[in-house]
């Protein structure tokens, strides 16, 4: 065992703090990273105040995670030490069922585990708010160097959650692909649909975005709010990505969707949406789906796809005892666009 | 011009009464249709009543029309005088637009040209509740002989409205696949599916219709009350026919798809759905769709497709004289399983 020092809610109402715990030896198959960078994901905020309920305590949060592999267990032949590695949502699966079967574990029959807040029968897992992780390497990820580490790390959740649907929908040159929100998803979604080589179509509430979207890739701005400008769009969007989990109207989203179009919601609103009109569905074939991360194997094919095409997040860097500040900013929408914890300030805070 | 019997609402709270009008003689590219058989739909009574707005009057409506070919334009090669032939939803569109020239003319971007109702320009259209209709040969179906033509009728709408979105979505052998509804919708998608090879559910919330579910070919009947009997089903159904109008809750029929699985519908509520929830779309990458009817070479495909298998419509025939009664009946779900007008019957009324 060794000693791991984190941070961690030790209940729904209390603060992150510091706290240590023990992670296990790596055993044949696992490795262990010494953790750089965390994201900051408003998952991780959700679960420490147990908003979502069945969160486990203490909850040390945490799955954007970067670092340097340290140790690998005798079986291991994919990673060395020295090398950098990431750690996403999941850290395990049942390996059997269909879906682990065809490399989408994030749907596993049996349940995934979750990089933290979930384990097999009720056993906590802790996350990448802490100085090292051991993890099995089937589930860990390869990182190219030359990257900006810490800027990479929020491709392990915000990057992948809009990879997936982007890729599974196959994007691509020559549509119009339409990004609702730019937040941390957001912002990633741009990134990599206009990577992909899709027009893209960045749709907001806020005026106050418009340079940013378009610094960040988009092709157009659509002020949501705006009837003209939604008018504009009917009917010419192949594909909708919609990051925003606040409640809102469909129906003028689903309305600049082209035939057979699909609009794929990735955020979970705390409060319904308007339950959208079925007739928008009806009349020109058009779908509403959802999708969660990503698999493993598709995870990999993100960074590299990344790394490749220069991509990595927008990010603004925190000390771990910052933490609580930045979950009070993430409430109010204040950062631009994901908070990246420095592991090397943990220490410090651990003491 | 050539005079036509018919029964038409005068207004929208008119009972539909004998009415004649003058339909033009055929155009190069017309056929002269004399109408045998007119189905009986949920949407004749809608219109007729305007209670989707937009009703022009006098409404005659009818979609479902099967008949003899009496007259042929010199340009018509497609048919002969004598050939029975059919008529859906839609008797012309722009031919020009990409759903149009890729045979989905029921999503014309101009506007397709409803049978009843539905003209360029707001010039009004009278369906098959008539003694003959003139349309352009390229929008009119072969019907093969030697079947019951009464029971074809339905085929025109109903059949095709379940066909369509079996087939887009790829029904066959090897899956499992709901219907939810068991009316004339959803009688013709249970024959339909299982003619397509699939393992068909029926859900419905009435136990007494589990005897007719099977005689039709339903493998499995789920009374969609009962929990127990929906748990059994969870992640287990590959695509999801959803028939009926009126408003339900959506989420445990989602719950029953499999991992990409989709719910299509094809009612569209007087008053929304519940808003179905994200996380039941995200955590299995969910669909919920719509679709409109068909195109008319997909419906050339249906009829074709149901000639092969012996499928038609279970119906009950009324005179033209019944329709009223017809209508309140279908309000209370009291038809097995679609109302046919026997056009033979017209001339008495519209003497």
């Amino acid at each position: 065992m060794s000693v791991c020092h984190a941070y961690a809610a030790a209940s729904a109402d209390a603060p992150l703090a510091p706290w240590s715990f023990e992670r296990r030896e790596p055993g044949a198959n696992d490795i262990r990273i010494d953790i750089a960078y965390c994201g900051v994901c408003h998952s991780d905020l959700h679960t420490a105040r147990g908003e979502w309920g069945g969160t486990l305590y203490p909850c040390v949060p945490g799955h954007e995670i970067v670092g340097k592999v340290t140790a690998i267990g005798s079986n291991v032949t994919s990673f060395k030490v020295g090398d950098l590695a990431g750690v996403g949502c999941l850290v395990d699966s049942c390996r059997s069922c269909e879906s682990c079967q065809e490399g989408e574990e994030q749907y596993c029959s049996n349940g995934m585990t979750g990089t933290y807040n979930g384990g097999p029968d009720g056993v906590n897992t802790y996350g990448g708010y802490s100085d090292h992780i051991v993890v099995d390497a089937a589930y860990a990820l390869h990182i190219k160097a030359g990257q900006n580490l810490a800027a990479v790390a929020p491709l392990l959740c915000a990057g992948i959650t809009t990879y997936s649907p982007l890729s599974h929908w196959k994007v691509g040159p020559g549509q119009r692909v339409g990004v609702v929100g730019l937040g941390g998803l957001g912002h990633m979604a741009v990134k990599i649909a206009k990577a992909m080589g899709a027009h893209v179509v960045l749709f907001t509430t806020s005026e106050g975005k418009r340079t940013d979207a378009l610094r960040l890739g988009a092709d157009e701005v659509v002020i949501s709010k705006d009837r003209e400008q939604m008018k504009a769009q009917a009917n010419s969007l192949h594909f909708i990505l919609n990051t925003v989990a606040a409640s809102h109207n469909l129906d003028p989203l689903i309305a600049c969707l082209r035939r057979d179009g699909t609009m794929c919601l990735v955020g979970a609103p705390e409060h319904p949406h308007p339950s959208p009109q079925v007739f928008g569905l009806i009349m020109h074939r058009r779908s509403i789906a959802g999708s969660l991360i990503g698999g493993i194997r598709e995870t990999q094919q993100m960074l590299d796809f990344c790394a490749k095409h220069g991509i990595t997040a927008d990010i603004e860097m925190i000390r771990a005892d910052e933490i609580n500040t930045a979950y009070e900013r993430m409430l109010k929408g204040d950062v631009k666009y994901r908070f990246v914890m420095d592991m090397a300030t943990l220490q410090e805070g651990a003491q």
